[in-house]
């Protein structure tokens, strides 16, 4: 890791602005980083990514209150700006901006009006026990583009429908951004890598990597010919429920990557295969793409 | 009026974004001017003050396809691109930007996944009888923005909840935009102009002047010392079947500018005025704001 010697902290807006456009003045290239902060390896992963495709990186954290639901953790989300900085200067960000709410909301985030709907791709897989979270992320999102007019903006592969909805509001409301979407990070035991591990027991940690263990199954699965998506996910479930005695599965959905949408018959071209389990009131989530071409399946 | 010699036409979005790239490297500001065209003095009162206050104004020219409804005038809106250009180029617009569908919507309007929602701002007044509009407004206003990124956006004050809408989006979505809103711009008989009053025909021409004039039987009712908005609207609605036997009353409303609501009280403070008549198939819009300080109405 490199000296962290050039990192500025900013939260306000104004700052921000006068800071980016001697970069744009400069025609150098402007890279986004927004995350919820307590950075870890997968953050890590985005900000160098970031780091080599542009000149200024900026990495961003705020925990947005209007993407998380009234029973969830907005109150506990873990939090460690030391650390974060620290990380974010090793990794060679120029900027770690961290707004207030009142930056990012300045009536209250009960005022605001109008939001960043992305529809039907919100009702689905994480949607359907989040309603109004992808609203939130989506809403907040374009903020941040506002405020950054970044060149490209980074995303966690993990976070797949987040993604999803990223890329297409970016294409559908004509930013200028190229939204970049980063491969997960991994434990050792494939457990990906979320803020929100810190909140598993170790009994939970130990059994939480059967998320990925179900990825796999489905993954061998495909391998040996099976295209059957419903039958594919009931031998993913039946492998949670033999692997993780205290997980409570939300989904586990084959879906259409570009709407969403469930597949119910066979896979053909392009697939995520998602899936979310609660171990108590902590929900993991992992994913998988599939791309057939020729009827030869590729994993990413 | 000044010699249009300057002025450039552009349909494709990236020679918009090489064009503004040489002026915004030299650090003039730019004025937007989003239009649906048929080009008439309201709209060039626009163009005229988004001059005096920008280096250089883009007018843009798009019949969204969005913001009508299935049984609304989409098709036969009318359309004049000679006379446009002349009237821009005359009034020191430096571009005309007219973009096609394809530009606008490049996976065609059906595939629109992403929305510019105002939520409940969009369910008053027009809304009511407009359920989709001013969500495709603020979509393709939003797709402007990030197409254009003006320093100032222009928007007519006859549309008085578009004006609103775009103006608390700008601010709930962060966008680096001051959005002017300018004054009416009327016939010598009081009625508003819109591009539609060519729809009418010439006994609904004389009728459609009863909108202004309800207007003004407000303000005279206010000056005189009322306030019940109930009784003010109810009044309004009388005066124009009086007038106006061929129209047809959708709304007449007394909301809080800033939410849009119905008043059912007393007007304190801030008020604006607003309704709209069918005659046949055309509708017609108009509204007034008024300000109450010390209990002293302001007119705006």
């Amino acid at each position: 890791m490199a000296p962290t010697t050039s990192l500025r902290l900013i939260s306000d807006r104004d700052e921000l602005s006068r800071e980016l456009r001697a970069a744009r003045a400069a025609e150098r290239a402007v890279g986004l980083v927004p995350t919820l902060g307590y950075l870890h390896a997968g953050h890590a992963a985005l900000i160098r990514q970031a780091r080599a495709e542009n000149d200024v990186v900026v990495a961003s954290i705020f925990v947005n209150p209007t993407q998380f639901g009234p029973t969830e953790d907005f109150e506990r989300y873990p939090r460690d700006l030391v650390r974060d900085r620290a990380l974010a200067g090793a990794e060679g960000a120029a900027i770690l901006f961290v707004p207030s709410v009142e930056t990012m909301y300045p009536e209250g985030p009960e005022n605001q009006r109008v939001w960043v709907d992305p529809g039907e791709l919100a009702r689905h897989l994480c949607g359907a026990s989040r309603p109004t979270h992808f609203r939130g992320v989506a809403t907040v999102v374009a903020k941040l583009f506002n405020m950054v007019s970044p060149d490209r903006a980074y995303f966690g592969a993990k976070d797949a429908q987040q993604a999803i909805i990223i890329r297409r509001m970016a294409g559908d409301l004509a930013f200028p951004v190229e939204v970049q979407v980063v491969p997960t990070v991994r434990e050792p035991d494939g457990l990906a890598l979320s803020s929100r591990n810190v909140y598993l027991s170790p009994a939970e940690r130990a059994q939480a990597t059967s998320l990925k263990q179900a990825l796999d199954l489905a993954r061998d699965r495909i391998l040996a010919g099976e295209r059957g998506a419903l039958d594919i996910e009931a031998r993913m479930r039946r492998e949670i429920e033999r692997l993780a005695p205290l997980g409570r599965i939300d989904y586990v959905t084959i879906a259409d990557p570009d709407t969403l949408q469930p597949i119910a018959g066979l896979i053909e071209g392009d697939a995520l295969i998602a899936l979310a389990v609660y171990f108590g009131s902590t929900r993991l989530i992992d994913n998988m793409r599939v791309v057939l071409e020729h009827g030869r399946p590729r994993f990413l």
